[in-house]
This record gives structure tokens, C-alpha cells and sequence, in this order.
């Protein structure tokens, strides 16, 4: 021992400080992984919770829609969405992406650490994973009269191109990033996003035949409500990888506060949306909790990191809130959304993005002014793109259904067999 | 090189220490939350295996009974039982408690290492994850004639202050651990507290109409065995997280045990159920097969990390054979449930926590008599408030359902809507 | 600080150096338990699966044969197939084996690192999950007219013998592994072995009355195509820890790149699946795009882990366009598959193994001679071994249920009960 020469004993301290930021960096890049693998069992969530809600007829149809999503979804952010939403070349507003994003072949320069906490192919196995989320939200609201392939081809180009666009602005450190936008995990940049999709598609469809009538709004019951319940609870076990995926590493503190304020506001959601529609209906009535859940959960998404539990709670509460109060409201004007996808996302999406302006505790960050930017500036860029790519998928191929496929349903319609034998 | 003293490399030696100290937390930590996540997925097995044993006419009250519970778990953890069953200042018996647990705010405090292997919020979720299981458990039992509110009222009460009372005095560093009572992941102080309470409330309840007639005993069907069947895997994935992540570190020689001891446990409870049910009954029951997958998943819960394999087997055999006698048995007292959740968690929770005086290699503790005492003290304690708030509601609004109500199902009668479109 | 001396601080260094070793060994033996556990909840995607493709009346008999070969595979590879797969004393043909596999107690040689990367227990875990998985592939094949108890024999000595044999031969070390065979996580060692042995069964119990009618080939609609979304979704989120944990560490650039590839040839099984049999049968198959996701993911598991993405995507594509065509062939060949068990793991798991050879970039090994050999040799070994057991089964205690039970069903013949009440 005494023959070492403080030269060798340095290297040796060297090399344990390579070994244990190694086991640092590997722990930090299996939490990426393990959450890209819990983000993507929250489309089986969104399956089964829109297969759920929509009548016995439908269901084959809804089932065939979110199993191509994440197909598309996956494809069309690797061939493109990817280097468009983090991108090197970028102006802050609009990428000039590369088809075939470069670095996703295995080179050494891919597999090594391109980032402080994880390699390039877990960052994008994360990232793809959330990209096909905005779609499947699409996906419920016009459920029951929307044509399949049509769908199909919005999904792939909203996917493809509106998505990572406003998703570049903060995430890929564009303009609203750069002015104090605060979105953790995408209460605006996934969830309103998927939300105003959706209303335009709702808008351009028109509501399924008899559902508002003279006589007044029928309610047209899901057919499964376990169908439904599982993909609520699927959603939120998911969850706990959107949210706590998105602290970019396993940094304990972090991950665990994001885990903690995100089932609290799960729970606030549920209890707000229990004594809610109670008050409002007076019944107990199971799809509003599940929304109420689930607005929790959209509404923490962008503060989850921010928050105090007391905060959380308070979040998810005013989600649970609002979300008997938007469907009545959607319904009053109208807009028919056969799985709640409009209130869940796009409501609650709005309130969680306000809420780090009222609640949060970041610097230099999330203002009112900021987060109303924000959230107009990619309301309206979402909106007018998916109006406009609706509306011309519209005047060629036509979206909707027609009066007799409608009545028998999209599963022997479109599809030529029924989901229960 | 040469010019490094000798200080600056010792320097380089404790950074070195302190990263690798640190990955190794971080590691501990991530294991601790996706626990957690695993517990909360035996909420959707809890409601998937309830819903598939009702009647048709009973799930969408199963599905809005499991909802609330895991809401009201949370937040009552949160705001009351965390504090009350992990306390600083205890007697060992009662602790005095805080409303709103101090802590639970992101301070600095909160969020660095307050235990050596996790944080405080990474203990809080699991622990809270946790408490409102036995809440579920007592669900299942009581199913198909209880009313709701009442129902939701007992669960809070319940997970507020039975459960975290009675696991303070292991858990907590209370009494019965002073005396050596051993109860690695709660076959007692979860499972036997869920079904000692579950007996409280058949008991008050009584039984369904028509189940036990003067031509004997009517087998009531569940609607849906494969929702039955995903609650039993989905219990079974959940398991090891609440039994791996009961380690309370990543440790990897006391995790990969306890991950095989809970799996083998599990495969020879639906062994000794399947032979067993064969014997008793001549058929091939799929319930019992499923419900000996759970019997031997608690049982081996209480020792899970002190076993050999061998042992391991052995106990969940013994489970898996005590099922259908069980159920048998319960049958023959006419305490009548749909689930047989008191077989499962009360029956095997005793054979498991005596299992560990019979096998278990744990110094200083797990004795006969401690487990026995361990046993006794919660489960007279439990039974006893369970039975005191189920009277006292009973008593005042009323806790079954009236006959009519009973006929026409929950669904309708306390929701106002069908399960299935 | 002065006073360390030189030895005082390479100690230092050396504790570092030890710990943050340590640290490294903790997360990699946390993977391959989280990889368990995924690989786990496989079988219920399995279960789900098969009970959504056949019909209603045989729902329970999937349930209970999914649910007995769980458990009586972790059982048979505890008792003897561990031992015989990953053998200390080996000839590279057979190993003697041992009953009881040594070493499956915990002392203290069996919970230490025995290898580099995670524990014994681990290892074995995580192997016992995927020894099931063969026979659960079996069981989708020929449901609907194979005998219970025949059945579940059957499963018995095929995941006690014949799995772990050829297993051995590549991943314990022998003879296929000494020649280049490469098959990075079984698509010939797990899924083409239970697809041969599916076929064998299938030969030799015959077609389900009134598939193949002097009129033509009846398609016999599965009875709930929710049930087999959520199995496939499942199946694709379990695949994460088949693939990921093949790994068998959490090494960042591996694990990474594993699960990019795996999910990308998933997606493109899907969009293969969907063109091939738009244009083969001008309609929008559910059924097509779930088989050609889980074809893409049978397919790349062979070469997950040296595939580029776009090799992947091609591997997925390739996959899904296979599923359809193998399907209609296998049909006109009058084998009938309930569940297209046979084209989803048999056709492409072969086709993913020779993929290894066209595509791989693996020195010295997946040469198109050692693939071939290995699909052959694994492929004539499981053949005939299942043809011969299933055989001497059939002429002593027969495997088809008789014209009456098939008509009624087997939950009725076979379990006295219905899967919905």
C-alpha cells in the first residue's frame, strides 16, 4: 500500500467518481424507459375508456382507431415529429425538421450519453410515446360518426406536424419557453392540444343523430362502465410515468413530489366531481367521478413539480369541479363528446396551465400573462390547423357517416363484424 | 498530476463517496415509487375481481364504491393517517396525531433524505397507496346489499383511524413490535385488518335475499369472469409491489427474494385450491383456482422476506387448500360473501402471520406468541370499531338496502344507471 | 486533512469505488425484477387475449388453463427447469439437471451476486416468467376442443422438458451458442417453440367441428374483441421487460436502443398488418392489426438489441404483412388456430430469426447457416416432442372433448359454469 504514488491513488478516486455517475446515469435512463413503458400502457387506457362510453355497436371501431394511433403515432414521430419538436436548427418559432430523423440509428454517438441523464433513443421512446396521446384524445370526442380512414389520416398529420410545432415552442426551448411559459408535463402542450382537436372535429361532425332533439338532450349511455373504469384507473397508474417521467431523471425529490401531487390531485378530482354532480343531479354517478379523476390529473400535469400537496388537492378539487359543469355546458351548446374528452382535457387542461400562475412557486416563470399566451397562442395554432385539415378532408373524402351506417353502427359498417360474438 | 497533495485527492475520494451514496439513493427511492404505482394497480384488480363476482345488476356500485375508496384513501392518509401511524410523538399505543401531516409541504426538509434509503414523500405515497386496501377488501364483502353512503362513510372512518391505529403499533415502532411481533407486508396489519372488518359488516348486514334458503344454499353467480380473472393477475403484477417494495430499499438480495418467495407462494395456492376444490366438489372452479392465487399471495405477504423458496411453496399450498374449506365454511355460519375476500385476507392472513413462528428465520422475533398476540390485539381491536361504526350507522341511517332495491339491483336503485348499454 | 496518509485515502477510494459498484448492481438487479414483473403481466395479456378470441362458451376453460399454467409453470421450472436450462454440469446436448435446483434456498451463496449484473433469485425469476409463456401460446391454438386435464399434463412436461432443453442449448451455453446461433430473447427459443408445439397439437386434436365445411372455411367470430385489445396491448407493454430485460442489465445504450426497436416494429406490425389485409380482403380487420402488432414484436425480439430502428421498422413491417397471409394459409390447410397463435409466434418467429441473419449486425454469430440450423434444430426437437406427448395422451386418455361438450361448450362440460351470469 505504501507503494502507491498519490498519481495512482488520484486515478483511483477518478475512477470511482466515473463508476458512481455511471450508476447515476443508468438509474436516471431506466426511469426514462420505465416510464415511456407506463406512458404507453395509458393507450390502452384510452381504449378501453373510450370503448367504454361509446354504444355496443361502436366499439370494434374505437378499439381499431387507438390501436392505429399509437401505430402512427409512433412511426410518423420517428420518421419526423422528433427532430421537428427538438429540433438543432430552430428559429424558435418553426423547424425546418429532417424526414428520417437523423441519430436514430445505433452509432456510438446515439447510444452514449447525448444528454446530461439519458441516452437519445430513451429520450425519444419517451417523447414518441406522449406524441400519440393528443391524437387518442381526438379519438373519443368524435367517436360514433366519424368515417375511419379519414380519422386515420387527421391523426397521422396532426400527429406528424401540429403537435410537435407547438410542442417545440416550449419544450423545444422556442419563444413561449423563452418568454416564462410554465407546462411540466403537458397540461396544455398534450392535453388542451389533443382538446382543441377535438372541438374542431366536433364542430365540423355535428353531434350524433337523436342526441339533441326538441324534446330535449338524450343522454346515449356507454355500453361498458367496467370497460370504462379500467381505462380510468389504466390512465392514472400511467400517469404516474407522464408526470414523473417528465423530471427528466429519477432525482428523488423531485420524482417523489411529482408522484405524491399527482394521486392527490387524482384524488381531489374524484371527490370534487362526486359532491359536484350530486349537487348538480342529485345522483351518484359514476362517469362523472371517472372524469373527475381524470380532470385531476390533466389539471396537475403542468404544475406537478411546482406544487405543495395542500396545492394539489386544491388542483384537483376545482378540476373535479369544473367537470360536471363543462359537460352540461358542452351539452348546452351543442357540441356532442361522447366520452367527456372536451371537459377532461380541454377544460381542465386550461385550469391546471392557470393554476401554476395562481399556485406555483417557479422564478422567472409562469405568470398570468405568460400562461395565457401560452395557452392562447397554442389553442389557436391547434384549432385553426386541425379545423382546417378537417375541413378539407371534409369538402374531398367527407368525415362523416352516413344517417344508416350510424344506425347500425361503425362495426358492421366499417368494419364488418361486431365486438362481442 | 504530481501537484495534487494529498488533501485534494481525499477530497476527490469523499466526492467520489458521495456520488456513488447518492445513486445509490436515487436507485432505493425509484424502487419505493414504482411500488407505489404497483399498489395502486391492485385497485383496479380489487374493483375488476369485485365487479366480475356481483350480479350484473350490482357493478356499476362495485366500480363507484372501489373509485371512492382509493380517493378517500389518499386523502384522509394524507390529511390524518400518515401522521397518525408513522408518528414522532407515541406511546406505543395511541399517538396523539396531527390534522393535516406536517411535512407534507415541499420544503427543504420534506424533500431530502429524512430516512436514509427515500424521501418522505416516496414514503408517504407507498404507505398511503397501502391504506386504503383494506377499505377494498371490506368492499367485496359486503357487495350487493349495502347502501352506498353509508358504505363510503365506514370506509372513511376506517382508513382515517382503524388501520393507521392498529399499524402504528407494528409499523410504528409501537408495542407489538417491541415484543417481536414479525409482519413483513401486512398478511395482518393489511389483510386480516380488511377482512376482520369485512366480518363486522356481513355480520350486521346479513346476508343477500336468497341465498341461504331452507333448500340450502344458492350459489349467486358473478357476471363476469373475466373480469374476475384480470382482477387476480392484475393483484398478482401489484403484489410485488406490495410486497418487493415493503423492503423499503432496492436491496437486491432481500428484493429478488421476496419477488420469487410472493410469486411461488402465489402458483402453489392455485395448486393446493385446484386439487382441493377438485376433492371437495368434483369440478374445476375457476374462482377457487383464483381465489388460491390470492390466499397464497397472502399468506406468504407476512414473511415473504425471511423464507426459503421451499418454504414459500409450502405456505402458499397450505393457502391455497384453506380456500374452498374456508368458503365452505363461511357458507355454513351463513355469513354470506360475494367475493370470499374473507377467506382470502382473513383466513389466509392468520395462516400467514402464524406461518412465520412455523418457518420463518427471524431473530428475536415471530415467536408463537408474539404472532399470536399480533393477531389477537388487531384483530379485536378491528373487529371491535368495525362492528361499533357499522352499528352506529345502522342504527342512525340504515345500512341495507330495502328488498325492493335488493331485487332491482344497486345500479338502478342507487345510481340510476346500467352497467352494460 | 493532513494526517491521511496515502494508504488512508486509497482506502477511501477504494469504499467509493465499492459503493458505486454496488449502486450499478442495485439498478441493473432492479431491472430484471421489474422485467419480471412485466414479463408477468404478459400472461394475463395472453389470458385476455385467447378468452376475447374464442367463444363465449369456452371463456371460463381459457380463464382456468391460462391461469393453472402460470403457476404450474413457475413450479416445474422451480422443481427442475432452471436447473436443466442453466446447468453447471452440461454437455451442451442435455444436461442431467436436478431435482429441486440447488441453490434455490436463501443462503447466503444464493442471495450474493452469482453473476456480474443481479442475483440468483432474480435470474431466476425473471427465467421462470418466460418458461410459461410457451405453453400459454399452446393453449390459444387449440381451445375450444382440447380436454382440460390432457391439457394441462401436456403443459406440465412440455415447460419442465422440452423448454428448458433447447433453451439450453443457446442461452445455457451449448451447442446452437458454440455454432453463432443468435436469438437475442426467444424468437425462436420461446415463441417459435410454443408455436411448433401449437402446431403439433393442432395436427392432432383436428379442426373444431363445422370450421372447414364442404361449403368452405366458416369464420368463427371471437366473442369479445375488447377482451383481446387489452390482451394485445398487454402483451405489448409486458414485451417491454421480455426484450428490455434480455438485456440482463440496465445498461443505458442497450436498454434504450431495446426498447425503440421493440416498439417501432410493433407499430409497423400493425401498419403491415393493416394494408396486406385491406388488400387481401378489402376490409378493416381489428383482428389483422392486433396479430400484426404482436407479430412485429415476435419479430424483433430475435435482434432487438443489434437492430437499428429502421431495421426494426422494416423486421415490424415485414412481420405484419406475414400475419394475414400465414393466417389464410394455415386455413387452407384445414389447421385451425382460434387465436392465430400459430402465425403470430411460429411464422414470425422464424421470420424474425432469420431477420437477425439479413439485417443484424452481430460479429461472428447470426450467420444465415447458424439461424437456419437453430430454427431447424430447436424446431424438429419441439415438434416431435410435443407430437409424441400429445400422442401417447391422445391414445390413452384422449385430448378432444366429445361432439356434445364441443357444442355446449367447455365452461358447461368442463367447469359446470358460464363465464357471464
Amino acid at each position: 500500500m505504501q507503494n502507491n504514488s498519490i498519481s495512482e491513488v488520484m486515478a483511483a478516486a477518478a475512477k470511482a467518481q466515473e463508476a458512481a455517475d455511471f450508476a447515476q446515469f443508468t438509474v436516471n435512463n431506466l426511469w426514462i424507459l420505465v416510464a415511456a413503458a407506463l406512458v404507453f400502457i395509458m393507450h390502452l387506457g384510452f381504449a378501453t375508456l373510450e370503448a367504454g362510453f361509446v354504444q355496443k355497436k361502436n366499439v370494434v371501431n374505437i378499439l381499431f382507431k387507438n390501436s392505429m394511433i399509437i401505430a402512427i403515432g409512433l412511426l410518423t414521430y420517428c420518421l419526423f415529429g422528433f427532430d421537428l419538436m427538438y429540433p438543432g436548427d430552430f428559429n424558435g418559432y418553426f423547424s425546418t425538421g429532417a424526414f428520417l430523423s437523423p441519430g436514430l440509428e445505433p452509432t456510438a454517438e446515439g447510444m452514449t450519453a447525448a444528454y446530461a441523464d439519458y441516452t437519445y433513443y430513451a429520450d425519444f421512446i419517451f417523447q414518441a410515446m406522449f406524441a400519440a396521446t393528443c391524437a387518442t384524445i381526438v379519438s373519443g370526442a368524435v367517436a360514433e360518426r366519424i368515417k375511419l380512414v379519414p380519422f386515420l389520416i387527421f391523426a397521422t398529420l396532426f400527429v406528424m406536424i401540429s403537435y410537435p410545432i407547438t410542442g417545440a415552442w416550449k419544450w423545444g426551448g422556442g419563444w413561449l419557453d423563452a418568454m416564462g411559459f410554465y407546462d411540466f408535463a403537458g397540461s396544455t402542450i398534450v392535453h388542451s392540444v389533443g382538446g382543441w382537436a377535438a372541438l374542431a372535429g366536433i364542430i365540423l361532425l355535428g353531434p350524433r343523430n337523436g342526441k339533441y332533439t326538441p324534446k330535449g338532450i338524450r343522454a346515449i349511455q356507454g355500453h361498458s362502465m367496467p370497460l370504462a373504469a379500467i381505462g380510468v384507473f389504466l390512465l392514472f397508474f400511467g400517469w404516474f410515468g407522464f408526470n414523473g417521467g417528465s423530471v427528466l431523471s429519477a432525482d428523488p425529490a423531485l420524482t417523489s413530489l411529482v408522484f405524491t401531487t399527482t394521486a392527490m390531485a387524482a384524488a381531489a378530482g374524484a371527490i370534487g366531481a362526486f359532491f359536484t354532480s350530486y349537487f348538480m343531479f342529485r345522483n351518484y354517478d359514476l362517469s362523472m367521478v371517472l372524469n373527475g379523476i381524470l380532470g385531476g390529473l390533466v389539471g396537475i400535469t403542468a404544475g406537478a413539480d411546482i406544487m405543495s400537496v395542500t396545492d394539489s388537492i386544491i388542483i384537483g378539487l376545482v378540476a373535479g369541479i369544473i367537470i360536471p359543469i363543462s359537460v352540461t355546458m358542452f351539452d348546452k351548446l351543442k357540441l356532442d363528446d361522447p366520452v367527456g374528452a372536451t371537459s377532461v382535457h380541454l377544460a381542465c387542461g386550461i385550469w391546471g396551465t392557470l393554476a401554476v400562475a395562481i399556485f406555483g412557486d417557479c422564478e422567472d416563470c409562469g405568470s398570468f400573462g405568460a400562461q395565457i399566451t401560452g395557452i392562447l397562442a397554442i389553442g389557436v395554432f391547434t384549432f385553426v390547423f386541425a379545423f382546417i385539415v378537417f375541413f378539407i378532408i371534409k369538402a374531398t373524402m367527407g368525415i362523416r357517416v352516413n344517417d344508416e351506417e350510424q344506425e347500425i353502427g361503425l362495426d358492421i359498417g366499417e368494419h364488418e363484424m361486431s365486438a362481442y360474438g
